[in-house]
């Protein structure tokens, strides 16, 4: 049996108390020689700079470039407000996402059948939405330079940020879109706005070459990004795959989340791609929801992101796909049993704290 | 009594169509002597790339410039898809912002008490919604430079946009959100991605010490955009006014929009700076919606939203305050009557037409 080398960072907030709860299942795996793995710990974000006056540090960024998968957190809080600007908590994740190359972010929208009525929506509206956006996540405004403040002379200043994309970095985060899509209900949603931005221009020029030279099989069709965004509210079972660029992709996949009433639930993968030699890709697994420090420290947190992050390493990095369907397996059935933490929790209602649903769902395993 | 120069713009789809409606409400103020105006039409959109190959002729942009206020309808369809780039149909409501020096965006997003059930949102959220999103219109990745395509080397292709703000552009639009947010609930929500983009952080310093200076009284927050998205999703009623840029107002305001279920219903203004010499200021009117080739020509759009948009130059420009409220009351009236375009009908029940709704609002005046 092969040891999978996983890098664990649960960065600030909640991200300690959500990863202790993988930890465990992990262990659960390991116990019952199911797979094995090798862990390491290291610090991200404001931790991170609390211990080496960076986001991320040397050690724990070649950490992150050995293994086999990165675990990741979540980042930020007030306490960091005012540390200097490239050592805010976000940039350790964003120079993970840009040195490991993971340029393909995955976040599934589901709407777990049991929490329908958490949405803010009508039930009807996103009863068995299960919908995946597929955002580029090595590139666009996050990334582009020119990206800096500018003193002018008459003392006024200037911000500038830079929206980049190559074809080859729109071919293939499309290819991944319509691989997968392949793999679901077969349409792709491209969303960009190509009738204001060149990039949006040359993103509708490529998925729509790239379609016809491979993936005719496949419903593409092509929606303005503002426009999206409204479908999204007013009928999102029009989706299967959205596949967007970084800053589409940011606001797009939020709302999309926040559709299913299950922000606390829904995982998320980063992947790098393939690496022609060995066939691994470097891949980084987070929680959609970020490190809610209102409620750090308290036992509120929902740990069930982050448990299901782990299963789509399972999955993805490691093919361990029996054990991916067995943990979902699990949270599916602790979920059915009716137990819930406070943010799914019905107003009123009993909840459990972040290690109890834990260890229900290595119970449930 | 002032006679007041308006220009309208029909545009393409519904556009020519709901502002026929307009027409008749506007000889209606004429005939009763409450208001007088001076009407010049033009073409804009498809409608003017058919008849000039461009998108807006010089001509009109000419009359544009010396409008008091510019009725503008809606642009596009798939009758244009080909066009050169630089003629496309937006290409003329883009010009038309950018040298009419249309910085400031008004969008409201209001939840009509009779049509709250229209919405995809569960009735508690959406019910009594009235939020602002205040847009800057003029700047940002909409018109910095460069924004192009090139051919690189290797036969790829790279494409650029530039995102640019200028604190005088910042303090100008977030000045008109604290205004407006003296006039209604006294708050003022500020999107950006500070923690991604320079123009992010610009935005929040200049934001920050223009409150400081001039507008301590009214409470002030801070927003990343792609949380904004999430929580206008999640509960819109903490929000009074948003101020943001270009881009994130395009989205923003349209998931604003989309919230209330009355998409059919809601105006917008873009306003230009008042020049000091004659206290007047440039401005264009036009519906949140957009060309709807689909319906257009059936009857089948609602008017609404257009009239709206004149109910708002009546406020903005002709500093008519009794006509607007008139007109607004009598299309307050109307609904309440139960009268509904099929937009916004009951699915099943009787629906009137774009004129019939036209001619009801006139009515009740
Ligand atoms: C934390 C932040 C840098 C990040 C982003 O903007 O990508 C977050 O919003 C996300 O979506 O993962
Ligand atoms: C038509 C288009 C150029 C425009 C925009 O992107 O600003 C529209 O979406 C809007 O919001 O008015």
């Amino acid at each position: 049996m092969a040891t999978h080398k996983l890098l664990m960072l649960p960065g600030d907030g909640i991200g300690p108390e959500v990863m202790a709860q993988v930890e465990q299942i992990v262990s659960w795996f390991g116990k019952q020689g199911l797979a094995s793995f090798e862990i390491e710990k290291g610090l991200v974000g404001g931790a991170a700079y609390d211990a080496h006056k960076a986001a991320i540090s040397e050690g724990d960024m070649k950490l992150a470039q050995q293994a086999d998968a990165v675990l990741f957190g979540a980042v930020g809080g007030p306490k960091w407000a005012d540390v200097p600007y490239q050592h805010r908590p976000e940039a350790g994740l964003l120079r993970l996402r840009k040195d490991l190359g993971l340029f393909a972010n995955l976040r599934p929208a589901i709407c777990y059948p049991a929490l329908a009525s958490a949405s803010s929506l009508k039930p009807e509206v996103v009863e068995g939405l299960d919908i995946l956006i597929v955002r580029e996540l090595t590139g666009g405004v996050y990334f582009g330079e020119p990206k800096e403040i500018v003193t002018l002379e008459d003392g006024s200043k200037r911000g500038i940020d830079t929206q980049l994309y190559t074809t080859p970095e729109i071919d293939r985060i499309c290819r991944v879109a319509f691989e997968l899509a392949r793999t679901r209900r077969n349409k792709v949603s491209s969303a960009e706005k190509h009738n204001v931005m060149k990039t949006g221009v040359l993103w509708k020029q490529t998925v729509t070459a790239l379609h016809a030279a491979e993936y005719k099989d496949v419903e593409l069709e092509h929606v303005l990004a503002d426009n999206c965004a409204m479908q999204l509210v007013r009928w999102p079972k029009q989706y299967d795959v959205i596949v967007t660029d970084n800053l589409f992709g940011d606001i797009l996949s939020d709302v999309a989340a926040m559709l299913t009433g299950s922000l606390g639930m829904l995982p998320s993968a980063s992947l790098g791609a393939e690496d022609p030699a060995t066939g691994k890709r470097k891949a980084l697994y987070e929680p959609v929801h970020g490190s809610a420090p209102d409620i750090a420290g308290k036992g509120l947190a929902n740990p069930i992101a982050m448990i299901g992050s782990f299963a789509m390493a399972l999955r993805y990095s490691f093919g361990a796909i029996e054990a991916a369907d067995r943990l979902e397996g699990a949270i599916a059935d602790v979920l059915g049993s009716g137990t819930r933490t406070k943010d799914i929790a019905a107003p009123g209602a009993n909840a459990v704290s972040t290690s109890e649903m834990g260890q229900a769902i290595v119970k449930a395993l």
